[in-house]
This record gives C-alpha cells, sequence and structure tokens, in this order.
C-alpha cells in the first residue's frame, strides 16, 4: 500500500507511520506540525519508503496535491482536546468536519476510496447503553469535539454509499503509551513533577474512563482494514475493562514514588461536556480475532515511564 | 416573541413567518433568495411587525448584524435538495452544517439561546427500526444531505450542553402542502402538464415515503417549542401512515385528470442514497397534543390543486 496518513507527525498518526514503515509499506506524511512534534519522526525519516509534506487539512488544493499517487487515507488530524471546545467551537468544526470533508473530496477527485478515520467514543454522549456497542441508541451530543467527529463520520458514510468509497471509522477510547502528548497523564506527570505534594483532580474523581494502549489500537486498526468488509464500517476500539480516575491518580503516584494529598474540584464531571462513565463495547473488532494486549493499569504505567524518561516532551506541549 | 426566521423565503420559512405574524409576534425575515420566492412573503410584507433581510446564512457577520434583538431563532435556511447530493457534496456541508454552525455561534455572540431546526428523516439512512422512532439505533448516512443534517444537529446538541441553548430539532419527513416547490409532485405535475401521455417514475414505484402538511408541521412545531422541555429536543415529524410512489402517481393524475403511460427507470431507489423506505415513529411529539389533521392523500391532493392553481411555481422553479 502506498499510505497517506494525516496527523502523521501526532501521536497515533507517528505510531502509525512507523508501523506501516516497517511492513514494508510506503508512507507519505501530512502535518502542519500545529500540534505535532519533529522529533516523532525520527525514525521515519531515515527510511527511504518516507516522505514528509508539511501542509494544512484546510488547505484542500496544496493536500491533494501532497496525496496524489497514495491509494489509502490514514486520517488522523485534528484537533483532538475534547475538554476545550467551549474555549472556541469553530475549532472542532474546521479542524475536525470541514477538515475531513476537505480529505474526502481530495481522494474523490484522484480516486483514492480508502480511508482509517479516527473516531472517538465521546460520540455516544452520557450513553443509554453500557458497555456502548456501535449501534447503540442515536446519541446526544455533548461535546464540540463529539459533534464535530459526528459531522466528520457521517461524509465518511455519505462518500461510502455516493462514490463506492471503504470507509473503516474507529471510535477509541482514549489512547495511551509512548509519544502520548496530552490528556490526564500528561497533565498529572507534569504537575507532580513541579510539585508532588499536592495533586488537584478535576470532578470528584469518581469518573470511570476507558483506555487503551498505543500498540494495541494500530493492532485493531490494521486488522479491521485487513479484514472488515468493504463499504462503510464502524468500529469501536478498547479494553474489556475501565477504572476510576482515582484508579489512575494511585498507578501514576506509585509509579512515580510520591505521595501528593489530592484535591478535588467536585462534581461528577471533569468539565462542561465531561463523560463520567465511558466504556464501550468492542465485541466487534474482537469477532475479527484482534485482542488487546496490555491492561489499561499496564498502558498508565507504560506512559508515566514514557513521559519521565521523556521529559522534554512535557516541555514541548506545555 | 421577536423571531430570527432563516430560509424566511422558502416554502416552510415562509409558512412559519406567516403563522408568526398571525399570532402576534415580530419577525425578521432573513434569506438570500437563492430559492426563495419573494411572492411567499407578500403577506408578511404588508404587516408592520415584519422586517426582511436578504443576507446569506455563510456570511456570519451580516446575519449577526440582523439577528441582533430577536430572542428565538427558526433556522430554516438550507440546501433541500437530498438528490443530488453527489453532484455537489460541498453544497451540503457549507449551506447545512457550516451555515447551522455560523447561526449557533452568532446566536451565542448575542445571547440568544432558543434554537428550532428543520433537520430530516433522512438522517436515519436506511432505518434498522421502521417505523423510526428519535431514539433509533446508529445510524449510518446514506446521503450527502443526512450527513449534513446529523453534524448539524450535533452541534446544536453541544450548544446546549455547553452554553445553555434550548434546542428543538424537528426531523421531517416530505413537507407538503401549499408553496411546495421541489420534490416528487413539483416535478410530476410539471411534467405532465408538458405531456400527459407518459411519465417518468424514478425506480420501481414501490418505494414507501411519508408525507405530512405544511400546516401541520407548523402545528407540531409550535405545540413542541410551547411545551417540550429545555434543552435539547428531537422530535420526529410525520403521519401514523406512508405510501408507494405509485399511490402518490394515482393521486396525481386522478386529480389533474390525465392517463399517462407509466415507465419505471427500475430497481429499488430512485437515486443513490434514495430510501426505499421512510417511515416515522412520531409518537413523542403526539404525547404533546398534537396530531396531524391531513391524511397524506389530502396533503397530496392538496399540494396539486395548489401547483395548478399557482403555475407561476412551476415556472419559478424550473
Amino acid at each position: 500500500m502506498k499510505a497517506f496518513v494525516t496527523g502523521a507527525a501526532g501521536f497515533i498518526g507517528s505510531s502509525l507511520v512507523d508501523r506501516l514503515l516497517a511492513d514494508g509499506h510506503d508512507v507519505v506524511g501530512y502535518d502542519n506540525f500545529s500540534t505535532g512534534l519533529q522529533k516523532f519522526l525520527a525514525t521515519a525519516r531515515r527510511n527511504k519508503r518516507f516522505k514528509m509534506i508539511k501542509g494544512d487539512v484546510l488547505n484542500a488544493t496544496a493536500m491533494g496535491e501532497a496525496m496524489e499517487g497514495c491509494d489509502f487515507v490514514f486520517h488522523f488530524a485534528a484537533n483532538a482536546d475534547v475538554r476545550f471546545g467551549t474555549d472556541d467551537p469553530r475549532r472542532d468544526l474546521d479542524q475536525n468536519t470541514v477538515a475531513t470533508f476537505n480529505v474526502l473530496d481530495s481522494m474523490r477527485a484522484l480516486a483514492i476510496r480508502r480511508i482509517a478515520f479516527s473516531s472517538t467514543g465521546s460520540i455516544y454522549g452520557e450513553a443509554a447503553v453500557i458497555p456502548t456497542p456501535e449501534e447503540a441508541p442515536f446519541p446526544r451530543q455533548t461535546s464540540f469535539y463529539g459533534a464535530s467527529k459526528l459531522g466528520a463520520e457521517g461524509f465518511i458514510a455519505a462518500y461510502c454509499e455516493g462514490f463506492g468509497f471503504d470507509g473503516y471509522v474507529f471510535r477509541f477510547v482514549s489512547i495511551l503509551g509512548e509519544r502520548y502528548t496530552h490528556g490526564h497523564i500528561f497533565d498529572f506527570v507534569k504537575r507532580l513533577r513541579e510539585d508532588s505534594s499536592t495533586l488537584t483532580v478535576l470532578g470528584n474523581g469518581k469518573q470511570r474512563k476507558s483506555y487503551l494502549y498505543i500498540g494495541d489500537c494500530i493492532d485493531a486498526m490494521l486488522t479491521a482494514i485487513n479484514s472488515g468488509p468493504k463499504g462503510f464500517n464502524v468500529y469501536n476500539l478498547g479494553t474489556d475493562e475501565y477504572c476510576e480516575v482515582t484508579d489512575s491518580v494511585g498507578w501514576i503516584t506509585e509509579r512515580l514514588g510520591v505521595k501528593p494529598k489530592l484535591e478535588f474540584t467536585g462534581g461528577d464531571r471533569g468539565w462542561i461536556g465531561d463523560n463520567p462513565f465511558i466504556f464501550l463495547d468492542c465485541s466487534k473488532v474482537r469477532k475479527l480475532g484482534w485482542k488487546p494486549k496490555l491492561t489499561i493499569r499496564d498502558g498508565v504505567l507504560r506512559t508515566v515511564d514514557y513521559l519521565t524518561s521523556n521529559s522534554w516532551v512535557l516541555e514541548a506541549r506545555s
């Protein structure tokens, strides 16, 4: 395959790039480096099969030129931060919905018809059914991030129906592991390095969340792409477990060898649109033969170890 | 109420404007007249409580200025044609998803927090459950129109959650009646006036569709707005019946007094993304006390009569 990867310098994008290259594929990376990091491409850049193009997904012309000659698009560029949607709702519209449309329409113009997309479990809002299957009751969006991904998914489905695309939509829980650069572990490790005496936790700490290790995430996506049916496909990606925020805090502080006093901001949500319980039914992708190798705890510990031994990441993404 | 109505010169928009004025409300209409018709505003323009502003929903600045001082927004401007999505997918993205976002963000800037939105039963794609309730299984989009409305609905929900909006989303079946200006009855009447000997019908004519009369549609929306709960609300709007395309053809030809030879293009769909069976469960809005006054057949007949006695419409929207 000759893959086009948007968000190639990001956490998930760069991890996928390395995997595709290791598997012998050609890869064109595309990233505007607004949040992506050059260092994540160090290994890829040593590979002759890799070509990196700096560009923005909102520049459809430049992206179309960069995409030419590829036969599969992994669209991972996004505003990936669910938490700050109310600060700038248009960012989610542009960077997630409109950007995805641009990717699809560039593909159409170039007769590229296979796309994988990083969607989110946040799309289920506060799900009526938990663990939440892909065909859960029609959800009510609680975040701009979820809303923008919902629109993006809809257009992918329409391109599958209208133009014969094969679409693989992955609704992720939060992804952990090497190159993890934002989220609660990042915030906690960073703050504990500055002051290990106290740690402020948003909400009451009882929020139940699911996580998946990056290596397992990529295994799952490649399994679905290689063995899933043609046309439009949606897969939840997660482990068969969840943890409370305080569980995660316990693992992090134990690994760091610190014993901070925990201060909770209170309430059952960390922020507007925060979902107090995310737990996905992942039996659909499991039926294709995939299963996660790491537990949530293992994933959290690996992430802490990564951040500890790569403290430059904490500085780069302050 | 001082209502701001986008798409005010359209079929549904202008009908709502007249009703709101009759009920004693102040109304600011907003339309770019790309498909809206000046004649539909003739009655409204005689009312001192009505102000019409020509403008585009994609011009957020102009729309924000026009909206100032209003306290309720009826957002009905849209690319309303589900059939031609593959000709220009970006039209649906811009005119439905992005435009709705512009409306919402203008409202936020002006602290206007109540919105009604014309969504569509097409959002259910080929529904797994029929009649289809609002909380149907997470649908797969089959049209760009549906995808673009899905994105719009998602952002409305996010504004309700994030900024305390009250949102009333109406998922319409096809609406019929006076000022009806596009759809199969329009096409059939127009073609039969030119040549009543034969009528070409897309698909096999067995597609099962639902329709609702414009007066009933507006009654239902006002009922939901006046008696529904605050926050984000979704209501299906339709009758408790459906008909086949050939039923509709029979009523139309009988009313026109013509007996064309029917030619079917074949297949169970009229076009890419056509849904062979649309039938919505409307028990939620009925529980608020609303019920339709006209059957589908009555609605079709009134529409034929309207087009026959207002043949300028057939010319204006050729």
